[in-house]
Protein backbone atom coordinates (compact mmCIF):
# COMPACT_ATOMS: atom_id res chain seq x y z
CA UNK A 1 0.00 0.00 0.00
CA UNK A 2 1.30 3.38 -0.58
CA UNK A 3 1.93 5.82 1.75
CA UNK A 4 -1.07 8.00 0.87
CA UNK A 5 -3.33 4.84 0.60
CA UNK A 6 -2.24 4.20 4.03
CA UNK A 7 -2.87 7.61 5.33
CA UNK A 8 -6.17 7.69 3.91
CA UNK A 9 -6.80 4.15 5.82
CA UNK A 10 -5.66 5.61 9.02
CA UNK A 11 -8.27 8.40 9.21
CA UNK A 12 -10.79 6.17 7.94
CA UNK A 13 -13.64 6.19 10.48
CA UNK A 14 -16.47 4.31 10.03
CA UNK A 15 -19.40 4.18 12.25
CA UNK A 16 -17.19 5.81 15.02
CA UNK A 17 -14.87 2.66 14.79
CA UNK A 18 -10.99 3.44 13.36
CA UNK A 19 -11.46 1.06 10.25
CA UNK A 20 -7.42 1.55 10.05
CA UNK A 21 -6.02 0.85 13.34
CA UNK A 22 -8.54 -1.79 13.10
CA UNK A 23 -6.95 -3.10 10.40
CA UNK A 24 -3.59 -2.37 11.21
CA UNK A 25 -4.69 -4.62 14.63
CA UNK A 26 -5.76 -7.76 12.71
CA UNK A 27 -2.49 -7.54 11.04
CA UNK A 28 -0.57 -7.89 14.32
CA UNK A 29 -2.46 -10.01 15.36
CA UNK A 30 -1.42 -12.12 12.78
CA UNK A 31 2.52 -12.01 12.89
CA UNK A 32 2.07 -12.45 16.45
CA UNK A 33 -1.08 -14.25 17.88
CA UNK A 34 -0.61 -14.16 21.65
CA UNK A 35 -0.97 -9.63 21.05
CA UNK A 36 -4.94 -11.20 21.30
CA UNK A 37 -4.77 -12.64 24.25
CA UNK A 38 -6.67 -10.38 26.89
CA UNK A 39 -7.36 -10.92 30.48
CA UNK A 40 -10.23 -8.62 31.76
CA UNK A 41 -10.61 -8.78 35.93
CA UNK A 42 -13.01 -7.36 38.27
CA UNK A 43 -13.52 -7.10 42.15
CA UNK A 44 -16.44 -7.00 44.33
CA UNK A 45 -17.27 -5.84 47.87
CA UNK A 46 -19.93 -7.34 49.83
CA UNK A 47 -22.25 -4.29 51.26
CA UNK A 48 -25.38 -5.95 52.83
CA UNK A 49 -27.83 -8.27 51.68
CA UNK A 50 -28.15 -8.09 48.10
CA UNK A 51 -26.15 -5.07 47.86
CA UNK A 52 -22.51 -5.28 46.63
CA UNK A 53 -20.08 -3.12 44.58
CA UNK A 54 -18.12 -3.59 41.68
CA UNK A 55 -14.63 -2.03 40.81
CA UNK A 56 -13.01 -2.42 37.56
CA UNK A 57 -9.36 -0.70 36.85
CA UNK A 58 -7.58 -2.72 34.79
CA UNK A 59 -7.44 -5.49 32.03
CA UNK A 60 -4.33 -7.76 30.38
CA UNK A 61 -3.98 -7.08 27.04
CA UNK A 62 -1.76 -7.36 24.04
CA UNK A 63 1.02 -7.98 25.99
CA UNK A 64 0.64 -5.96 29.11
CA UNK A 65 -1.51 -4.47 31.96
CA UNK A 66 -3.99 -1.69 30.92
CA UNK A 67 -5.46 0.97 33.53
CA UNK A 68 -8.71 1.99 32.53
CA UNK A 69 -8.91 5.87 32.39
CA UNK A 70 -10.41 6.16 35.36
CA UNK A 71 -12.36 3.30 37.69
CA UNK A 72 -15.30 1.81 36.97
CA UNK A 73 -17.59 1.71 40.23
CA UNK A 74 -20.88 -0.47 40.28
CA UNK A 75 -23.16 -1.12 42.56
CA UNK A 76 -25.18 -4.01 42.44
CA UNK A 77 -28.99 -4.66 44.27
CA UNK A 78 -32.02 -6.44 44.58
CA UNK A 79 -34.94 -4.38 44.32
CA UNK A 80 -37.16 -4.34 47.54
CA UNK A 81 -39.61 -7.28 46.30
CA UNK A 82 -36.25 -9.49 46.19
CA UNK A 83 -36.03 -8.11 49.40
CA UNK A 84 -32.95 -5.49 48.32
CA UNK A 85 -32.99 -1.94 48.18
CA UNK A 86 -33.06 -1.29 44.55
CA UNK A 87 -29.36 1.24 44.65
CA UNK A 88 -28.63 -0.80 41.41
CA UNK A 89 -29.29 -2.77 38.87
CA UNK A 90 -29.41 -6.42 40.02
CA UNK A 91 -26.76 -9.13 38.88
CA UNK A 92 -28.95 -10.64 35.99
CA UNK A 93 -29.68 -7.04 34.87
CA UNK A 94 -25.93 -6.49 34.88
CA UNK A 95 -25.48 -9.66 32.55
CA UNK A 96 -28.66 -8.39 29.95
CA UNK A 97 -26.23 -5.47 29.75
CA UNK A 98 -23.29 -7.03 28.57
CA UNK A 99 -25.12 -8.93 26.36
CA UNK A 100 -26.85 -6.48 24.62
CA UNK A 101 -23.59 -4.43 24.73
CA UNK A 102 -21.78 -6.87 23.17
CA UNK A 103 -24.13 -8.09 20.72
CA UNK A 104 -24.47 -4.42 19.54
CA UNK A 105 -20.47 -3.72 19.31
CA UNK A 106 -19.95 -7.11 17.14
CA UNK A 107 -22.44 -5.73 14.96
CA UNK A 108 -21.18 -1.92 14.70
CA UNK A 109 -17.50 -3.22 14.30
CA UNK A 110 -18.21 -6.23 11.80
CA UNK A 111 -19.85 -3.48 9.85
CA UNK A 112 -17.42 -1.23 9.78
CA UNK A 113 -14.89 -3.56 8.61
CA UNK A 114 -17.02 -4.28 5.76
CA UNK A 115 -17.72 -0.43 5.32
CA UNK A 116 -21.58 -1.10 5.70
CA UNK A 117 -22.49 2.66 7.61
CA UNK A 118 -25.20 2.37 10.07
CA UNK A 119 -26.87 5.55 11.26
CA UNK A 120 -28.60 4.23 14.20
CA UNK A 121 -29.21 1.00 16.14
CA UNK A 122 -32.25 0.38 18.89
CA UNK A 123 -32.55 -3.15 20.66
CA UNK A 124 -34.20 -4.57 23.45
CA UNK A 125 -34.09 -7.94 25.42
CA UNK A 126 -35.60 -9.61 27.99
CA UNK A 127 -35.01 -12.81 30.01
CA UNK A 128 -36.99 -15.26 32.02
CA UNK A 129 -35.73 -16.47 35.31
CA UNK A 130 -37.68 -18.81 37.77
CA UNK A 131 -37.12 -17.81 41.05
CA UNK A 132 -38.16 -21.37 42.23
CA UNK A 133 -34.52 -22.67 40.88
CA UNK A 134 -32.98 -19.66 43.26
CA UNK A 135 -34.77 -20.81 45.94
CA UNK A 136 -33.67 -24.31 45.98
CA UNK A 137 -37.74 -25.08 45.56
CA UNK A 138 -38.16 -27.20 42.16
CA UNK A 139 -35.20 -29.87 40.95
CA UNK A 140 -36.91 -29.40 37.67
CA UNK A 141 -36.31 -25.71 37.10
CA UNK A 142 -33.26 -24.19 35.71
CA UNK A 143 -31.58 -22.02 38.02
CA UNK A 144 -30.27 -19.45 35.52
CA UNK A 145 -32.30 -17.91 32.56
CA UNK A 146 -34.44 -20.06 31.20
CA UNK A 147 -33.98 -18.14 28.04
CA UNK A 148 -33.46 -14.43 25.98
CA UNK A 149 -34.91 -13.01 23.65
CA UNK A 150 -32.87 -9.86 21.79
CA UNK A 151 -34.93 -7.49 19.04
CA UNK A 152 -32.90 -4.64 17.27
CA UNK A 153 -33.74 -2.56 15.09
CA UNK A 154 -31.10 -1.05 12.53
CA UNK A 155 -31.03 2.00 10.69
CA UNK A 156 -29.15 1.75 8.07
CA UNK A 157 -29.30 1.75 3.92
CA UNK A 158 -29.12 -1.67 3.56
CA UNK A 159 -31.51 -4.24 2.44
CA UNK A 160 -33.50 -6.62 5.10
CA UNK A 161 -31.15 -9.47 4.09
CA UNK A 162 -27.91 -7.08 4.37
CA UNK A 163 -29.57 -6.27 8.21
CA UNK A 164 -30.17 -9.86 8.56
CA UNK A 165 -26.58 -10.62 8.05
CA UNK A 166 -25.70 -8.20 10.37
CA UNK A 167 -28.07 -9.82 13.07
CA UNK A 168 -25.98 -12.95 12.33
CA UNK A 169 -22.26 -11.54 12.26
CA UNK A 170 -23.17 -9.55 15.85
CA UNK A 171 -24.47 -13.69 16.85
CA UNK A 172 -21.48 -14.82 15.60
CA UNK A 173 -18.44 -12.37 17.07
CA UNK A 174 -19.90 -11.48 20.30
CA UNK A 175 -17.94 -13.02 23.03
CA UNK A 176 -20.68 -12.33 25.61
CA UNK A 177 -23.57 -14.04 23.27
CA UNK A 178 -20.66 -16.61 23.05
CA UNK A 179 -20.20 -17.23 26.55
CA UNK A 180 -23.67 -17.11 27.44
CA UNK A 181 -25.40 -19.20 24.48
CA UNK A 182 -22.26 -21.77 24.87
CA UNK A 183 -21.53 -23.89 28.30
CA UNK A 184 -18.49 -21.73 29.67
CA UNK A 185 -16.07 -22.85 32.31
CA UNK A 186 -16.29 -21.27 35.75
CA UNK A 187 -14.34 -22.05 38.99
CA UNK A 188 -14.91 -20.58 42.03
CA UNK A 189 -12.60 -21.11 45.10
CA UNK A 190 -12.26 -19.99 48.29
CA UNK A 191 -8.92 -18.16 49.28
CA UNK A 192 -7.50 -17.66 52.92
CA UNK B 1 -46.78 -20.54 64.66
CA UNK B 2 -48.08 -18.52 67.07
CA UNK B 3 -48.64 -14.63 66.25
CA UNK B 4 -45.58 -13.78 68.58
CA UNK B 5 -42.78 -15.94 67.46
CA UNK B 6 -43.88 -15.10 63.59
CA UNK B 7 -43.93 -11.38 65.01
CA UNK B 8 -39.99 -12.21 65.81
CA UNK B 9 -38.69 -13.81 62.81
CA UNK B 10 -40.49 -10.97 60.71
CA UNK B 11 -38.40 -9.12 62.36
CA UNK B 12 -35.09 -11.64 61.75
CA UNK B 13 -32.59 -9.87 59.69
CA UNK B 14 -29.51 -11.99 58.91
CA UNK B 15 -26.74 -10.67 56.66
CA UNK B 16 -29.11 -7.90 56.03
CA UNK B 17 -31.87 -10.01 54.49
CA UNK B 18 -35.52 -9.89 55.85
CA UNK B 19 -34.99 -13.78 56.50
CA UNK B 20 -39.12 -13.71 58.07
CA UNK B 21 -39.87 -12.15 54.40
CA UNK B 22 -37.81 -15.05 52.45
CA UNK B 23 -39.74 -17.63 54.38
CA UNK B 24 -43.06 -16.03 53.53
CA UNK B 25 -42.12 -15.88 49.86
CA UNK B 26 -41.28 -19.31 49.96
CA UNK B 27 -44.32 -19.79 51.64
CA UNK B 28 -46.29 -17.83 49.10
CA UNK B 29 -44.24 -19.40 46.11
CA UNK B 30 -44.83 -23.10 47.18
CA UNK B 31 -48.95 -22.10 47.27
CA UNK B 32 -48.36 -20.55 43.93
CA UNK B 33 -45.46 -21.40 41.92
CA UNK B 34 -46.32 -18.88 39.19
CA UNK B 35 -45.35 -16.13 41.43
CA UNK B 36 -41.84 -17.12 41.22
CA UNK B 37 -41.99 -16.50 37.30
CA UNK B 38 -39.60 -13.64 36.63
CA UNK B 39 -38.70 -11.67 33.41
CA UNK B 40 -35.83 -9.12 33.51
CA UNK B 41 -35.19 -6.64 30.56
CA UNK B 42 -33.65 -3.42 29.23
CA UNK B 43 -33.04 -1.37 26.44
CA UNK B 44 -30.09 -0.19 24.29
CA UNK B 45 -29.21 2.62 22.37
CA UNK B 46 -26.07 2.59 20.17
CA UNK B 47 -23.98 5.74 20.69
CA UNK B 48 -21.02 5.34 18.48
CA UNK B 49 -18.37 2.72 17.97
CA UNK B 50 -17.68 0.60 20.57
CA UNK B 51 -20.17 3.11 23.17
CA UNK B 52 -23.23 1.92 23.75
CA UNK B 53 -26.26 3.07 26.46
CA UNK B 54 -28.42 0.65 28.68
CA UNK B 55 -31.76 1.65 30.18
CA UNK B 56 -33.08 -0.79 32.93
CA UNK B 57 -36.73 0.80 33.90
CA UNK B 58 -38.91 -2.12 34.91
CA UNK B 59 -39.38 -5.96 35.42
CA UNK B 60 -41.78 -8.50 35.66
CA UNK B 61 -42.12 -10.46 38.64
CA UNK B 62 -44.88 -11.82 40.97
CA UNK B 63 -47.33 -11.20 38.64
CA UNK B 64 -47.21 -7.71 37.69
CA UNK B 65 -45.05 -5.35 36.63
CA UNK B 66 -42.26 -3.24 38.84
CA UNK B 67 -40.93 -0.25 38.40
CA UNK B 68 -36.79 0.58 40.35
CA UNK B 69 -37.12 3.23 42.35
CA UNK B 70 -35.14 4.89 39.31
CA UNK B 71 -34.33 3.85 35.73
CA UNK B 72 -30.56 2.44 36.23
CA UNK B 73 -28.55 4.01 32.76
CA UNK B 74 -25.14 2.88 31.92
CA UNK B 75 -22.70 3.20 29.24
CA UNK B 76 -20.62 0.24 27.54
CA UNK B 77 -17.74 1.08 26.02
CA UNK B 78 -14.33 -0.12 24.92
CA UNK B 79 -10.89 0.86 26.24
CA UNK B 80 -8.75 3.10 23.55
CA UNK B 81 -6.56 -0.10 23.05
CA UNK B 82 -9.82 -1.88 21.32
CA UNK B 83 -10.45 1.47 19.32
CA UNK B 84 -12.77 2.88 21.60
CA UNK B 85 -13.25 6.05 24.34
CA UNK B 86 -13.39 4.20 27.78
CA UNK B 87 -16.36 6.20 28.61
CA UNK B 88 -18.16 2.92 30.85
CA UNK B 89 -16.95 -0.43 31.30
CA UNK B 90 -16.78 -2.62 27.99
CA UNK B 91 -19.30 -5.68 27.73
CA UNK B 92 -17.21 -8.72 28.86
CA UNK B 93 -16.77 -6.59 31.86
CA UNK B 94 -20.65 -6.17 32.60
CA UNK B 95 -20.82 -9.59 32.32
CA UNK B 96 -17.89 -10.42 34.80
CA UNK B 97 -20.03 -7.47 37.40
CA UNK B 98 -23.19 -9.48 37.18
CA UNK B 99 -21.73 -13.16 37.57
CA UNK B 100 -19.47 -11.73 40.83
CA UNK B 101 -22.69 -9.77 42.05
CA UNK B 102 -24.77 -12.92 41.63
CA UNK B 103 -22.38 -15.42 43.43
CA UNK B 104 -21.87 -13.02 45.65
CA UNK B 105 -26.28 -12.54 46.90
CA UNK B 106 -26.66 -16.04 46.40
CA UNK B 107 -24.11 -16.75 48.84
CA UNK B 108 -25.22 -14.05 51.05
CA UNK B 109 -29.06 -15.28 50.66
CA UNK B 110 -28.57 -18.74 51.55
CA UNK B 111 -26.79 -18.49 54.25
CA UNK B 112 -29.43 -15.84 56.01
CA UNK B 113 -31.48 -18.56 55.29
CA UNK B 114 -29.12 -21.01 57.05
CA UNK B 115 -28.79 -18.49 59.95
CA UNK B 116 -24.94 -17.88 59.13
CA UNK B 117 -23.96 -14.71 60.10
CA UNK B 118 -21.22 -13.32 57.91
CA UNK B 119 -19.26 -10.42 58.06
CA UNK B 120 -17.68 -9.24 55.08
CA UNK B 121 -16.42 -10.97 51.47
CA UNK B 122 -14.24 -9.78 49.29
CA UNK B 123 -13.97 -11.65 45.68
CA UNK B 124 -12.01 -11.28 42.42
CA UNK B 125 -12.57 -12.58 39.13
CA UNK B 126 -10.50 -12.85 36.09
CA UNK B 127 -11.64 -14.59 32.80
CA UNK B 128 -9.51 -15.27 29.06
CA UNK B 129 -10.83 -14.15 25.79
CA UNK B 130 -8.52 -14.48 22.74
CA UNK B 131 -9.57 -11.59 20.40
CA UNK B 132 -8.44 -14.06 17.35
CA UNK B 133 -12.23 -15.59 18.26
CA UNK B 134 -14.29 -11.87 18.02
CA UNK B 135 -12.22 -10.99 14.72
CA UNK B 136 -12.81 -13.96 12.78
CA UNK B 137 -9.04 -14.91 12.65
CA UNK B 138 -9.22 -18.22 13.97
CA UNK B 139 -12.00 -20.77 13.90
CA UNK B 140 -10.25 -22.88 16.82
CA UNK B 141 -10.36 -20.14 19.02
CA UNK B 142 -13.55 -19.82 20.99
CA UNK B 143 -15.35 -16.57 20.59
CA UNK B 144 -16.20 -16.30 23.97
CA UNK B 145 -14.71 -16.37 27.27
CA UNK B 146 -12.33 -19.19 27.50
CA UNK B 147 -12.70 -20.03 31.13
CA UNK B 148 -13.78 -17.84 34.08
CA UNK B 149 -11.89 -18.10 37.52
CA UNK B 150 -13.67 -16.61 41.29
CA UNK B 151 -11.93 -16.40 44.09
CA UNK B 152 -13.54 -15.35 47.28
CA UNK B 153 -12.55 -14.40 51.17
CA UNK B 154 -15.31 -15.24 53.45
CA UNK B 155 -15.08 -13.01 57.04
CA UNK B 156 -17.42 -15.35 59.47
CA UNK B 157 -17.19 -17.94 62.49
CA UNK B 158 -17.38 -20.69 60.65
CA UNK B 159 -15.20 -23.30 60.10
CA UNK B 160 -13.37 -23.95 56.55
CA UNK B 161 -15.36 -26.63 55.58
CA UNK B 162 -18.60 -24.26 56.15
CA UNK B 163 -16.76 -21.82 54.00
CA UNK B 164 -16.55 -24.69 51.06
CA UNK B 165 -20.52 -25.43 51.78
CA UNK B 166 -21.22 -21.44 51.04
CA UNK B 167 -19.31 -21.54 48.18
CA UNK B 168 -20.62 -24.69 46.91
CA UNK B 169 -24.23 -23.00 47.52
CA UNK B 170 -23.23 -20.04 45.65
CA UNK B 171 -22.77 -21.84 42.52
CA UNK B 172 -25.75 -24.20 43.16
CA UNK B 173 -28.21 -21.42 43.14
CA UNK B 174 -26.69 -18.20 41.57
CA UNK B 175 -28.63 -17.52 38.49
CA UNK B 176 -25.99 -15.68 36.69
CA UNK B 177 -23.42 -18.09 37.36
CA UNK B 178 -25.70 -20.87 35.83
CA UNK B 179 -26.64 -18.88 32.96
CA UNK B 180 -22.69 -18.72 32.26
CA UNK B 181 -21.42 -22.42 33.12
CA UNK B 182 -24.74 -24.01 30.96
CA UNK B 183 -25.62 -23.21 27.52
CA UNK B 184 -28.73 -20.48 27.56
CA UNK B 185 -30.58 -19.98 24.72
CA UNK B 186 -30.44 -16.72 23.23
CA UNK B 187 -32.46 -15.86 20.39
CA UNK B 188 -31.53 -12.97 18.23
CA UNK B 189 -34.05 -11.21 15.71
CA UNK B 190 -34.58 -8.46 13.44
CA UNK B 191 -37.12 -5.76 13.96
CA UNK B 192 -38.53 -3.18 11.56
Amino acid sequence: MGQQAAENLKEKMVNGVNVGQLFNTIDAIKERPDIAKFKFQATNKWINGGHNHTTIKDFYGALETHLHMEPFELDADEPQILLGEDTGPNPVEYLLTGLIGCLTSALVYHAAAKGIEISGIESRLEGDIDLRGFLGLSKDVKVGYENIRVFFKIDAAASEADKQELIRMAQKYSPVFNTVSNATPVSVQLEN
